[in-house]
């Protein structure tokens, strides 16, 4: 067991020795820009590609306090707004120009991110006011769009609590962060031809609007703009150029004489003013502060960067052609963003604080609030896109994660996606999109479908490789049934069906040849890998999938196949049980296991129920003998669960060691390890420690479940890895989206759109008291309050249309009836 | 005032939080690799080119201890000879597979680096035996050749403390540290065609010995070895090639089946063997200790890269041709350097002890000798290298500084080199090597010296640029005097003589068109920038190589220039003492501080009397008015030192911050700062500080200097910066190499080569009590002793041919006479 209390990112604040803590800022499909625990602007990665460790030159904001009209140097204190640097201060050219390092800043910084939202607060005894940041980009539940606008709010809030007046100006400085030609090994831009900056004001909206020199239709095109309808702001629209550090000296002797802002008079002290180089601007906000007062200072940072490659890779078809991001299909430029976000952020913020709320809000552990909320972040990250395709909603693409620099493992992976659950539920329409894309574009004739979806792009070209993923081709079958049911959306399926039919009836010939209903030829599979011979993690996702897919058979008026696959996963799990089951777990058969390389044998995989995950999931209920599951998932728990690792032995890729928890991929109890097994299997991924998480946690073994989540999140905090950063094979890993699981699996929420039929049965909390949690369906998301007998449903966003609601297995009623609308609530006793 | 009590990295272990912590192993021109904290082999710098982060995959030291000849897992402990990570854990795919993180580490190392030995102890309660690790590369005083091999000792040393016989193996495992084609962004080599890995024995020497591919012409050529004298040892030549993890899964799965390893039967499981890639083999050296036995396992790394471009830069001429490093005009290939060492070790380390134990077991104080060791490590850096020219001894070359990937700032750049002591007097020939460079290939007809020694690499362009260098060329001036009163050398001082006259008389005619002998041209400096007008920091210059060319010009019989000198240094200070003392210190004199950019105006400027310094360390004494020097440098100090820079206010660069102390190069206490200073002044740069410490203690604020010492050496304890390390304009920064001169400041030691006469007074320590000091001539490196009256000369190295000592400007007498080789011991008493 863990030995240190459980602390968490979303639970306590973090000082800025949090030095990898970066919470991101930035929409779905939209790239993002963090802010870290010392409030710094870090990771800009807003070019339609990753950018960890990307940073803009001279991009900082200043805090200035004196008395209202003060030019007395000694009566002013002119500081960063941003936690000092922890260290350590190594360089091979110390702390360069553009991270303004020698400028002073604020003793402490605090970080509370509950995602979307940021909280900042900032300390100094040398600054008589108390400054705090509060950053969020909007979120509105089911609603991609307005989830992926690509903005961030940058609000400053300044308490005065001396006896006082003061004059306390917010001026932030920011470096184009659009249209520069490459990124430096240091993390600067550089920029062949310099971008404009320039001050604009429309009605009560202002501020600076950069634009990214050469064409429009040039990848490296983009607006950018920080605005605010403040009233009393100045500006220097843009710093002097050239040499050294002129520019920088010059704005700050301006802002530390009298507190304001002005426009240079030149554009350089050099002979020529340089057409190369980024250019910054700043802009500051002015309040006088009464004692007492507290003042907000708004920013909004936009931007749009338009062009992507149409193609996954750098020498692939299409990559020199241009297929617009989905969001510039709506926006022009930065500036219309600006302008929409400004007109609409009472709504959007309400939207955003109303789902934030009910999820920080319910009465769920603060491992599972905490590791679900994280995930979200995952869709907003450049893990995922939305690429116009003509379509009113456009196209959701995603790699499986983010290396540094360059998308992770291309085509929407089947077999790494299926364990993700946060898009089924908050954004539903965004894995809609995928098994559209892998159901009707690549799958083929014969029923094989292609893992990496590469055709999302467009072209006929499939992505080439020997072998189709057993746990990814199935999987995607159970991935369909759950948007079908939750969307209850009767159309989505009978567009899909006939390519679904195909798929599974492609396994029993492909993957079963002797017809024992066993999955037993080579099985690719998430391992990268392939397991030989009868093993748990193929079939039981096999049965899984015939379950699903018997409904929608039945749904799809196939009745032949829906009793065929319903007899098949009958038999099939029975024929599996008797031959896998070892009395505790479920294992690969194989007369010798060092054979093939990679193999599992008589090793307990972690793994081994997926498709129970999944079947679970959907409210397919057991699809293989429920005892022997419960026996094997507390097998996984009991041997693959570290709750120290120091004396782990792992000679692969390493995401937790020394004392942290862990659950490993695999071990070998009873011996019987191979000389060479699967290549992952001493590794400990989240995404895997989530499933098998929820998993316990639905077979009853709740503390089991709470003990793994407590241990991945306490990997997590903010301390030695970033708290919304969960990386496998590329940071913002696909995988760790398993996470929402939790929250379906301790509050035993269940909806069934095709019935509208809304199931609850909570597993964890003090039952005495109000039980409360968020939820989704696929039109609405709220909050359930059950207390004693009484259950209250309010709806926070979109509209709930229920036929039927069923608190721990026992049916309720209300007097309420119809659909209803975001801010009403429904009351409900048992019937 | 610093508040933290002082802790150095050569006083107190660090552990492996630490993380920044790298002691450098290799020679002069040889390059490097490191030893991080943990006892992990890091920063990778064989090829000819810094390379910090460079990192070889599966190199590590395991450590395999058993019952001897058990083979049973739960007799035996087999962990990696680290300690612990540290964290943070970050990585776009956690650690990766060649980082090896997840094999268990140590609880606990502690390293303590004495350049240039290093110790380093491991720690874990589940390892049976205490093992340690000794690693140096020899460092002979005097000796440049012995001082640079390309080899590094590797000495780890095991204690059993148990009652019980254990059988403990110690392996390494090294991929080829030659054959690279480029580093990767993640650190790791990238091999077009791989490297060959053979074992090897010749006699008593015997291990691993690598060659890179392609021919011997090649840039990327080289050869390396892992070699031992060591009887009981077992080898796995070549790891297994190819997919995944499997040569290191093999690997461990050897080693962890009875502590012993042997070859692989097969090169690959894959189909066919890899042709590209790295090479990875191991070296294990078993021992059975006894009961409360400690046995030793030494290796001995060997590398021989031989290949270096000739010139300083891609694109310069001479780019594609290759000019060999010196040391691979000693030996053929890195076997034959081995077996220099392994044969010759005695000697080399009994020299190595004998200098580091004269160093480190001085009285001096601790910040003192924690600085000038520190400082040996930039001589054996990549900041430093020798080529071969054709001579015995080759061409000493230098960049500035090290970037972290390539060399900062070609052509052993006279005003950075200008501050650098430390190879004056543990390496002078190398410096004599660069005044040969610079007055006889850089000095052009009319006198100008070109400050950046292109021509070092043949060829008869000189670096093109609009300025003469003030501070660089006459600062050369008093270095060559300085070099040729150590040395006592006449020949040398005939050879350049004629060189150094036009480089003087340049100078009248260039900075001081109106002659009246204060320099007011315009004045390029190592700021970079250019002075205009009259300064301290130029003049003050003039005045001390006059001094110095005046006793040049005496002695090579030109009486005319001695006296024309002399006077001019005379009256040219008096003039520019009444012209820009203040009553404090040196101002520069400027109607207009902003007239022009970056001046300094009425600042106190911390370097205004490096002319002064250089003065005094070259026994010239007063060069301007002995009380305004006292003012002045007391002023720097009050001034310009900061106990805690948390509001110090800067734009540039930084490279001291928040509550660390540290000299800022300017400052105005009077006001007057223009509004774009210099591009310096408000940095703090060790160089400086260590040259205005010695400077102070020169003229008696002993406590100010050892202060300022102090706060240097508590910024770089090895938590937040490397010890071994410190950057300017790259890492290994030729300037840092001043604080040499806080030995001599503080021992007021003098070695006058030409009347073999050495001066000795102390200004530090008890002298109730006994005082050493380690002292080197131009022949002979000792230590002396002075106890009461009593003085003793004892010689570590070379011959010490003495005419005359004088001890607290007494004269010493002894019965002993004549020349003093190593080994012997001096006794003096009052004359």
């Amino acid at each position: 067991m863990p030995t240190a209390e459980p602390r968490y990112a979303s639970t306590e604040a973090l000082d800025q020795q949090a030095t990898v803590a970066a919470f991101p800022l930035g929409g779905i499909g939209t790239g993002n820009v963090s802010i870290g625990a010392r409030g710094d602007f870090r990771d800009w990665e807003l070019q339609n590609c990753p950018g960890k460790g990307n940073r803009l030159p001279f991009t900082f904001c200043t805090i200035d306090v004196r008395p209202p009209g003060s030019t007395d140097p000694g009566a002013a204190v002119t500081k960063v707004l941003e936690g000092r640097f922890a260290g350590p201060h190594e360089g091979d050219s110390g702390y360069p120009w553009g991270v303004v390092a020698g400028l002073p800043r604020f003793r402490t910084s605090s970080m509370l991110g509950r995602y979307p939202l940021l909280g900042i607060d900032f300390e100094d005894d040398r600054v008589p006011v108390k400054p705090s940041l509060e950053a969020f980009t909007p979120l509105v539940p089911l609603d991609p769009a307005e989830s992926g606008l690509p903005t961030a709010v940058l609000r400053y809030r300044v308490h005065n609590p001396t006896d006082q007046e003061l004059q306390v100006t917010l001026a932030l400085s920011l470096a184009s962060p659009v249209g520069m030609d490459s990124w430096k090994s240091d993390g600067f831009p550089t920029f062949s031809e310099a971008p404009t900056v320039d001050f604009r004001e429309d009605g009560d909206v202002r501020g600076l609007s950069f634009t990214a020199a050469g064409g429009t239709d040039d990848f490296r095109y983009g607006t950018a703009s920080l605005t605010t309808r403040h009233d009393d702001v100045s500006v220097k629209p843009r710093w002097l150029a050239g040499a050294w550090s002129d520019g920088v000296q010059a704005f700050w002797n301006d802002i530390t004489a009298d507190g304001r802002l002005e426009p240079e008079t030149r554009e350089s002290y050099d002979d020529k003013t340089p057409t190369t180089g980024t250019r910054i601007g700043s802009l500051a906000l002015h309040r006088t502060l009464a004692p007492g007062e507290t003042g907000d200072y708004e920013f909004l940072l936009s931007w749009h960067v338009p062009n992507r490659h149409q193609a996954w890779h750098q020498g692939n078809e299409g990559w020199d052609d241009v297929v617009l991001n989905h969001y510039a299909t709506r926006f022009p430029d930065a500036w219309a963003v600006a302008g929409h976000v400004h007109q609409n952020l009472p709504q959007l913020e309400a939207s955003t604080r109303g789902f934030t709320d009910a999820l920080f809000g319910s009465t769920l552990p603060a491992e599972v609030i905490d590791a679900a909320a994280a995930s979200l972040s995952v869709a907003r990250s450049t893990t995922c896109f939305v690429i116009d395709d003509g379509t009113a909603e456009g196209q959701f693409l995603a790699w499986e994660g983010s290396f540094d620099h360059e998308g992770s493992c291309l085509g929407t992976c089947t077999h790494v996606w299926n364990y993700a659950q946060t898009l089924a539920y908050v954004f539903p329409s965004l894995e809609r999109s995928a098994r559209r894309n892998e159901f009707l574009r690549e799958v083929e004739e014969n029923g094989r479908m292609h893992f990496r979806s590469v055709r999302g792009f467009g072209g006929d070209k499939h992505w080439d490789f020997r072998h189709p993923a057993v746990d990814g081709q199935l999987g995607t079958v159970l991935r369909l049934y759950r948007e079908w049911r939750h969307s209850g959306d009767d159309q989505f399926l009978a567009e899909l069906w006939p390519q679904v039919a195909k798929a599974v009836d492609f396994s029993f010939d492909y993957w079963d040849p002797d017809g024992d209903l066993i999955l037993e030829s080579v099985q690719h599979n998430t391992y990268d890998i392939e397991f030989h011979g009868p093993n748990p993690l193929g079939s039981v996702m096999f049965y899984g999938a015939l379950r699903a897919a018997a409904v929608m058979a039945e749904a799809s008026g196939d009745g032949e196949r829906a009793k065929r696959y319903a007899v098949a996963a009958e038999n099939g799990a029975a024929a599996m049980d008797q031959l896998l089951f070892n009395g505790e777990f479920y294992i690969q058969k194989l007369d010798d296991v060092d054979a093939y390389r990679y193999q599992f044998g008589v090793g307990v995989l972690s793994d081994q129920l997926l498709g129970q995950f999944l079947a679970h999931l959907t409210g397919l209920g057991h699809v293989v003998d429920a005892d022997h599951v419960k026996s094997a998932i507390k097998a996984v728990f009991d041997h693959n669960f570290r709750s120290d690792l120091s004396e782990h032995v792992s000679v692969q890729r390493t995401y937790a060691l020394n004392d942290e928890a862990g659950l490993i991929l695999c071990s070998w109890p009873d011996g019987g390890r191979p000389k060479l097994p699967f290549v992952y299997s001493d590794e400990v991924w989240t995404g895997i420690e989530y499933q098998v998480a929820a998993h316990l946690i639905f077979e009853g073994f709740v503390e089991e479940g709470l003990t793994i989540t407590r241990a991945v999140r306490q990997r997590f905090t903010g301390r030695n890895r970033n708290p919304w950063n969960e990386a496998e094979c590329g940071n913002h890993y696909a995988r760790s989206m398993a996470s929402w699981a939790l929250i379906i699996a301790c509050t035993g929420f269940d909806w069934d759109g095709t019935a509208k039929r809304l199931a609850l049965a909570p597993v964890v909390g003090d039952r005495s008291r109000p039980f409360t949690t968020v939820f989704t369906t696929g039109t609405a998301q709220g909050r359930i309050v059950l207390d004693g007998d009484s259950a209250e449903i309010t709806v926070d966003h979109g509209t709930l249309d229920l036929a039927e609601l069923v608190i721990d297995n026992r049916p309720y009623t209300s007097d309420d009836q119809g659909p209803v609308p975001a801010g009403h609530t429904l009351r409900f006793t048992p019937a």
